[in-house]
């Protein structure tokens, strides 16, 4: 017991310290001068060392096993919190100090070669920080220890509990039917998009408009904010502090918003955690295909309904003048619209997830060590005129548009298309509550916040995700609901 | 050798430390949402836990003896940066945990309070605080030590090797000039101020012209930024990342204006310190007395001056169409306006000391125990009414404006006045210099700025504020400048 309150309290502090650390990564992309970068990293550095020499104390490791040793699994949440706790620290101390070392320094010139060959389209420049960086991701995974293959232990490290098999199995069994639906989507859309009334739309009008929606699906502002960034983010910087990012284009006002939308998920998400449990798994997020569970659910399932445009609409004509003469069954049309592009950011709802079916193709392939990192472009290329019927223009547009790769993160993609489908059949088990659909018909999304603030955020990190689909859902989870959702909006 | 290296290394990474408080500060004033607040308050308590540890840990005290005594005096600056670190360890040890304790908690408490009571200006409320908040700086002055008076180890606190006599017996000697030049300077002025052509002022070209002026004073944009507080300050977060803010009023341009000159005086003086130095005294700056020289050098002695604004006024028209029919002269009078008013933030350069006269009174009188907290309100009004020649309306305007005392920061307010000195001292000493002087004559403040660097900002902490005044200007600090400036401004 006391060892327990000792542990937990020691979790809290380094919780703090890591909170710290977000602090000063928000300012850095937010509002950091250029000639300020070198101390932010020194700043940086020194905090995560100290929230790494915390996780792996003597002090730590002997109040987590005395605090497993008196642990009657009691009380569920204790026991979870104790059972990640241990999680997070045989992972943290099963690497060597010079590995973790290793990584950093890899992660840190892979990105900076990264960002000059995509510059100059030219992958030999990036080719050895890949391989270097594939070599300490396998001996990362060595250490972590897994079942069947490398790729089984980065893949943990973002999505608890999952396999490689099984998400293969998954996307095996959509990629046909993935195919057929983007195809004819983008098909369907080659006949005609609809032309949103030129621009400008006023920079101060759009942050108007995306905070009034925001708030109205109940991100809330005195917890929060919205700043400006190159690359969009949510991020929580503490208990009633949880900060988002956008950036604008004054020609399509849609960018933003559905840009906020996706990062409120996010924002939702992480203000929903129990704060009373700040610092320990049962107050934190439990994976990346869970967050991307919520940023998809709040984009496209509502931001991209008919009912929640017939009822917004109005009020984004009188903050975009230009839209008045723009019917609502065109602004739908526009923002259904699909398109094969080479680019996954860019990617619309109908075809995003080929391009994460090519990424977890080529990195599973890599981990084994079957694709050599000289041939990587050429497989990309194939694989992706597979799925989308063309090449490429170059690699900048193909195996160099990403920077995950370059930082280490292998494992982090099929993430991206676990949330697609976690969304879906979230979304299909929440409206099956009359109260929630009735809701969602009449955009009053209240209700549906409240299923998720019960069914997946009151759990923080204590049940698996498989286990948190489960009960949510009813089911395991499954594709059925996401291919049912694309075909019913797209075909 | 070995143990001075060793300490100069922990030294950079407290002020690293130090640093990282300083975003979370900055953030907390700028940008962080109302819930975030307790959080934030768990952040800077642990950061601040970190520094005063490391300052009073045995491996400094250790490290510091061990260089003193190796040290033969060779060099300069490592015998100033020896010198100042052990003034600083000898400060910080001399108060027991407790004391440092019952000070930040009645700090705390004393600014809750004082908020109330100013609010509705009812000293009572927060008489009991202030009587706390003083028991707490006698006996911190007891520990740390004075020659005449406990209000010498607190005025040290602000301006090193400075004691009360020194200040008071400045002050005694410009009281009568400053009494005759304001009350003739608030006389000439009440035959009519110019009214300022009427608002709106935009934002948005404040801020631009703001930048623009402050860019061509030399503040460095690369290493640094404007943002919108409350309270205007200006703050470093280490090398390279030197921020300021400013309120903005669009009825009159002049606010937001000269409070962005002010806090681009402290700022490039932050700016001009030598970054081989970060964390040691020789990067670090001096004084209060010392920083509010630089600040209102560039607020009152460039930023009012006849030349600056000869040069700087069209474009002022050309951003603020309004002003085009006001003409420059009338524009001048507008800024050079005096007026007793009971507030001190609101004062013109002609009233301003007046407030500090007041308040340095009162505090040493308080702290020698001759002044009882009950009576400060009488006192107040008293020694008002001597000076300004009338009655504050009430408390809220009189002796609870300031938040100074509701932190404990007595000892604090003589460095404005200080400051004031320093700067015209200074400037006269500047200008004396050909360069220099033809340069502010056409509105070509470089040399002035070169000046500052090499005669004060590459210093750092180097030297005594009285001997760099000395050996900066050939003189010991007086206030002749400073009267004979007022006069020629004002008379």
């Amino acid at each position: 017991m006391a060892s327990r309150m000792m542990l937990f309290e020691m979790a809290r502090v380094q919780h703090t310290l890591s909170s710290i650390g977000a602090v000063l990564g928000w300012d850095q992309e937010t509002y950091l001068s250029p000639s300020g970068g070198a101390h932010r990293a020194e700043q940086l550095t020194w905090i995560s060392a100290r929230v790494h020499e915390m996780g792996v104390s003597d002090e730590w490791r002997s109040a987590l096993e005395q605090a497993e040793a008196s642990d009657k699994g009691e009380d569920f949440k204790t026991t979870a919190n104790l059972r990640e706790l241990r999680r997070a620290y045989d992972r943290a101390t099963r690497l060597p100090v010079e590995l973790v070392a290793r990584a950093s320094k890899a992660a840190s010139l892979g990105q900076q070669a990264w960002a000059k060959a995509r510059q100059t389209s030219d992958f030999n420049h990036f080719a050895p920080h890949l391989r270097e960086l594939l070599d300490i991701a396998r001996e990362k995974a060595d250490r972590w220890g897994y079942q069947d293959e490398p790729y089984d232990a980065l893949l943990e490290h973002y999505e608890r509990a999952t396999n490689t098999a099984a998400v293969a199995a998954l996307f095996e069994a959509i990629k046909p039917e993935l195919c057929r639906v983007s195809a004819a989507a983008v098909e369907r859309s080659a006949t005609g998009r609809p032309v949103l009334p030129p621009g400008p739309y006023p920079e101060a009008a759009q942050q108007q408009f995306n905070a009034r929606i925001a708030a109205s699906l109940g991100f809330d502002f005195t917890s929060g904010r919205i700043d400006t960034t190159t690359h969009p983010f949510c991020i929580n910087l503490g208990p009633g502090d949880v900060r988002m990012t956008t950036r604008y284009d004054e020609a399509d006002f849609t960018s933003s918003f559905f840009c906020v939308l996706h990062e409120a998920g996010h924002g939702l998400y992480e203000q929903g955690l129990p704060v009373e449990d700040f610092g320990l798994p049962a107050g934190t997020s439990v994976s990346l295909g869970i967050h991307e569970s919520q940023s998809r659910l709040w984009e496209n399932h509502v931001g991209r309904s008919a009912a929640f445009w017939e009822h917004w609409y109005p009020e984004a004509c009188a903050c975009f003048p230009q839209l008045e003469d723009f019917p609502l069954e065109d602004f739908l049309a526009f923002i259904h619209h699909a398109e094969f592009s080479p680019i996954r950011v860019e990617a619309d709802e109908a075809t995003y997830d080929l391009h994460i079916l090519l990424r977890f193709d080529l990195e599973r392939r890599m981990l084994r060590g079957e694709l050599a990192v000289e041939d990587v472009p050429a497989a990309w290329n194939e694989l992706f005129r597979e799925l989308f019927g063309f090449l490429p223009p170059d690699d900048r547009r193909g195996c160099l548009q990403d920077i995950h790769w370059s930082k280490g993160g292998f494992g982090y993609f099929p993430t991206y298309s676990l949330g697609n489908l976690n969304a879906a059949q979230l979304y299909q088990a929440a409206t099956q509550d009359t109260d929630v659909a009735a809701g969602c018909a009449k955009a009053n999304f209240g209700p549906l916040l409240r299923w998720m603030r019960r069914h997946i955020h009151a759990h923080g990190a204590t049940l698996d995700p498989a286990e948190l689909m489960q009960r949510a859902t009813g089911s395991p989870q499954n594709a059925d609901a996401y291919l049912a959702h694309l075909s019913s909006r797209y075909l």
